[in-house]
């Protein structure tokens, strides 16, 4: 048996009770003859709590000593849990992220890994000792601390799994695997054994928040079979892995949903080849990422482009394009907030006639109004007022027959 | 201008307040024209918990584990003091043990610096930035972070400043300075304007406790010339450095009381050359530290030895000497506990006459008997009951005239 790579979050290792949950979990995986590295994130709320820490002592804290700052609680993680790994008998080793060879560019709060230097685990995965390494961490060509990011810890256990050939990593988290909508919005939303990483991509992105995008990603280049389950009950979770190994259903698989959406609608733009790259063009330079594009010809001279935002960012981004105003020549600005994405997920789906219409059809029908639209090879997601959101989710999840339905019925018989 | 080595203690960066405090005061030093590097402790009880929550996990973590625990604290503490400084336009580097070069042995949880590499410091100080390093640890040969043990910050800041040649290294605590005894046990003892190194190594060592021993020595051994100063009230501290630059007195320059003392008395041991080897050589392999040796001859053919532990060895000791009873063949053990070390220190002292009898004189004056005493170069020690003991420390501060008179009355007139 090979190499497994096990993924703690904060949650998992929020308390020492915890801790040592973990430490069974490592030692059953340990038992059946793996070798076995941990990943961890920082207890609980300790990166938060640093984090107000620093912003009473600088409204503007320079990247690199936040960096500094942040990877502490991680550091305190892997110290803990290897002590409860050796407390349990077991030849245990924690690693920072220096320490573990994990290299990175040089933007701090940001990095990216460039290179796994594999041999230090190796050497003590080979002496029989579980790794314990921390997440969201890394070190710069410099010699500098530097961190993945916010989530950046599933990315540094996928980087770890592709580099050391693992047979596959585990993403342990606080539910039971990846389900067809948000359980907590669809009752009776059900667990799926596995989706493609094209699929989890999508939910990850559009606010399923089991997984962090860039670990997605990073799995997908790098072919690295994830499972999503839980530290807190012992099922099988989510398998994430390539299409073609699956047995693909070529229908809608999950429904998921962003709540946090603003639309911006820019009217009377001139009707150049340039136009849409100087408009995003403007908005990239200012880092604000826009989701959904949609453009519509307005007359031979003018066109119209809306665009969403995530919520947070709508007023940054209107107003950057104020600024730009007369650059940009365009006739006027609109702006909502209060907005919300509902997303259909599945590989194949968009083959499928009747898809994208059964979605329309759904929501007309439910009274919900359908303010943007857009498509993608296994996604169609629509832009609706945030209080039908939730409406939208489950209407639609009945709609595409992913409620539990026999599981449903034998739980009350 | 040179360079400058302040080093602020737990208590000095215990909150947001304070770091900001500890800011201006480097803010200071930097705007007068000095090169400054500064040496921090963990923020306030933060190592406490630390350990606390290691021992929740494993009532015997690895030494190697509670370094890599234990090192956040600074961690924590070099990040939001750099921020600080950031804030006030001041540029500023945080640096770890291992980015700072401070190489060690190998030895976790009591590491000893083998040398320093000045070459990231030097470039940050050349550039105009001022470095902010974590004390209490280091990197070993094979990569691994360690630590100084307790009170090891003050080690990093002397150990710096020998290798930076730093014109002086400024020690910031929460007294103003070293004082002729403590200042709670003797209302009207005087703050020192300076001390010799071997004066501050006896009244470190006997719990003054306001430098590290083995700073001390580090700095006697580098000639680092040492202010020990308040980081709350900014006055004149106390210099510590070479006798010789010193106006010395040649008498009495403190008292210093240790109020943690058992002594133990092997009776009848034979009177042999290797006794006291044999003897000693049992303690410390059981990493007992011994304190007064005092040794009797009873008659031709044995020997009594009475030697005086830090009380909490006290039962240790006993035990370790029980265990050897047939191999080192004495007759008896007698321990007691619930004593106390009152000491007089001073250069040159012993070479004056009648110190010696005026200490005993003042003792006897005052009914406490004294149990053990000890002398060396530059103190003497009495071995006393621990009731006795701030009534002595009190009674010899008069007699050696060390109490401020005119300032206690010019305070009154």
């Amino acid at each position: 048996m090979g190499i497994v790579v096990q993924k703690f979050g904060g949650t998992s290792v929020g308390s020492v009770e915890r801790i040592q949950r973990v430490a069974d979990t490592v030692a059953k995986t340990k038992a059946s003859g793996h070798q076995v590295v941990v990943v961890v994130s920082a207890m609980g709320k300790s990166t938060d709590e640093l984090v107000e820490l620093a912003y009473q002592i600088n409204d503007d804290p320079s990247p690199r000593e936040m960096d500094m700052l942040l990877t502490t609680g991680e550091q305190v993680s892997i110290a803990l849990l290897t002590m409860a790994l050796n407390a349990k008998g077991l030849p245990a080793r924690s690693m920072t992220g220096w320490q573990a060879g994990i290299r990175t560019n040089r933007i701090h709060g940001k990095a990216m890994v460039q290179y796994v230097d594999t041999k230090p685990i190796m050497q003590c995965l080979e002496r029989g000792e579980i790794v314990v390494v921390a997440g969201f961490q890394g070190i710069s060509p410099d010699g500098e601390i530097t961190t993945l990011g916010r989530g950046g810890s599933d990315t540094s256990a996928v980087t770890l799994a592709a580099a050391l050939q693992a047979d596959y990593c585990e993403i342990y988290t606080d539910v039971t695997g990846v389900y067809t909508a948000d359980p907590r919005v669809v009752p009776n939303a059900q667990k799926m054994d596995e989706i493609s990483y094209e699929e989890m991509l999508e939910l990850a992105h559009l606010g399923a928040g089991v997984l962090h995008p860039r670990s997605v990603e990073s799995a997908l280049l790098h072919q690295v079979q994830l499972v999503v389950r839980s530290s807190f009950v012992d099922e099988p979770g989510t398998w994430v892995k390539e299409a073609d190994a699956m047995e693909t259903a070529l229908n809608v698989r999950g429904i998921a949903h962003d709540l946090n959406v603003a639309r911006i609608k820019v009217l009377g733009l001139p009707n150049r080849e340039d136009t849409l790259a100087r408009l995003f063009g403007c908005l990239a330079d200012a880092h604000i990422n826009v989701d959904m594009i949609v453009q519509s010809e307005h007359d031979s001279k003018h066109v119209d482009v809306a665009f969403s935002v995530d919520e947070a960012e709508g007023k940054e981004a209107k107003k950057v394009l104020e600024e730009a105003k007369e650059e940009l020549g365009y006739v006027k600005i609109l702006s909502e907030s209060g907005l919300a994405k509902v997303s259909a997920v599945g590989v194949g789906m968009m083959t499928r006639p009747g898809v994208a219409a059964k979605m329309f059809a759904t929501l007309s029908e439910a009274g919900i109004r359908i303010k943007m639209v857009s498509t993608s090879e296994i996604k169609i997601s629509c832009v609706v007022d945030r209080e039908s959101a939730l409406d939208a989710v489950r209407k639609l999840h009945t709609a595409f027959g992913l409620d539990v339905k026999e599981l449903a019925e034998a739980t009350h018989s």
